[in-house]
């Protein structure tokens, strides 16, 4: 039997092979791939990030629960684009969800950059792809800390949560990042805390600077206690809103088609860099002076 | 008489409005560019990254003036991948760099992303062409936070300061966006406060886990108190060392040639993005489950 196949008859050995063919950029993927994209577009892909220490993976683990007990299967991609030094961190982190472990409606996978550029900006859509087409009925997908890394990595989602801490200053840097902007929904976790009124109000004063049309839709802030399940039902039903309204405006539509727009354009250059074996020559004639980039970029294509 | 004439001439609105047209990806740029390329390679282009709060801007001052001092001309780009909600904080920062305001032998600017994606990563080695082109002996390259985007900025220089402050757990969060490896100078600042024995020692241990060739250069600690110039002079002649050292093994030449290489290759996957009008209706196809990725990558190229 095809490996696909055997992935989407709850293979689990085949799920991973899969992805570890995602992860290593093999040339087996692309014979799958045509197999993958038939049976894509049932999941619900929803993106969370925030900094670290906000309880990103006590935030999973909670909707994972939350959305379990709703029937609902889930899969968890924890997207890493670390440094191979913070690597026993990061495994801590995803020994917390070892509370789903026996769970065959839920896969928990991590997936790290190694440390190549734009190389997870590759994988995670055909990872996305291979977990949609195993009828996952809701991907999470994670990311660790902030950064353009990850919010590329959101750019995969349908629905964004970006979550906060109150009072460890946070807020900052996720603007710094450039992540603010991308958020569907805020959730300010750990809302037991002192300034977590502060930190709502930062966020909805920030909300009303953004201009929108009359239909669209206005980011929601969500206060979560996660290590104690507070809040979480509250936030898997604003994201259901979400997703409700991203079908009926056409977001959801137009986003999945950007999206792999974007994959496809990013595949298309990848090929041509393979042939860019020239540019080595031309770069030396630039540092001795004599010849511009632009020139030398224009001798590359030709 | 010709904008880059000006420049080089020492006419300041001439070199900002160069600057500006790099900032905008001016296609008057590429008339100017081979101007420029004839007068570079004099300048040593020390980079200078770190966690927000590390005391980056302190430092910068503290070395303009240690640079200013043994009669060296210094400029400064500070390259910023930031959002819009953070303008405040930033121009703060800008503004402790007056100090220099009145010094002709100094020039600051700064550089922001307005958002969208690579275009830092474009912009930046034609503003370090326009400031090297003008004669600057040094130029100090520096970035706000830690990320993807900073260590692509750190690529284009020749000499890499990462800075840390004791007791603060930056280490790991720089560790988490892969900075520790891009390092060729550690700089503990704030080394008045407690913690910098463990953080330097932690460094040292990082330091030796990596694999290295015998005439290879090993990454430098410095401890300073840039609010008190502590330590600025040393920092000063570890820089030039490294300098001596690149130039002496080859490092320099291929660090420049690598990075001229992949601007002349981003420039032309730039130029082959714009003929990617097609991608739109191959993504659809891909959306509705009729072609994979890869295949609509090859009739893109086709």
């Amino acid at each position: 039997m095809h490996l696909v196949d055997r992935a989407r008859a709850g293979d689990i050995r085949a799920l991973a092979r899969l992805l570890t063919l995602v992860e290593s950029g093999s040339p087996d993927l692309r014979d799958v791939s045509a197999d993958l994209v038939a049976h894509t577009g049932h999941a619900h892909i929803v993106g969370i990030t925030g900094a670290p220490g906000v309880g990103k993976s006590t935030t999973t683990s909670a909707l994972i629960k939350a959305l379990r007990a709703e029937g609902r299967t889930v899969a968890v991609l924890a997207v890493d684009p670390s440094s191979p030094f913070s690597g026993g961190a990061l495994l801590g982190d995803r020994v917390r969800m070892q509370d789903h472990a026996c769970d065959p409606g839920v896969f928990i996978r991590s997936m790290a950059s190694r440390g190549h550029l734009g190389g997870l900006s590759a994988a995670t859509p055909q990872a996305l792809r291979v977990l949609d087409a195993c009828g996952f009925d809701v991907i999470l997908v994670e990311t660790v800390g902030v950064g353009q890394s990850e919010v590329e990595v959101m750019g995969q989602a349908d629905t964004v949560l970006v979550l906060l801490a109150p009072g460890t200053g946070d807020a900052v840097q996720v603007a710094k990042a450039g992540i603010l902007e991308i958020a569907d929904i805020f959730v300010v976790n750990k809302a037991d805390r002192d300034g977590v009124h502060n930190t709502t109000r930062e966020l909805r004063s920030m909300i009303s600077i953004g201009d929108r049309g009359p239909d669209a839709w206005v980011p929601e802030i969500v206060t979560t206690v996660a290590t104690r399940a507070e809040g979480i039902e509250a936030l898997v039903s604003t994201v259901e809103r979400h997703r409700a309204w991203a079908a009926r405006s056409g977001d959801l539509h137009s986003r999945r088609l950007e999206r792999i727009r974007r994959e496809i354009e990013a595949l298309a250059l990848d090929r041509l860099r393979d042939e860019f074996a020239g540019s080595r020559a031309l770069a030396q004639r630039v540092l001795d002076g004599e010849l511009d980039p632009y020139t030398a970029a224009q001798s590359l294509l030709d």
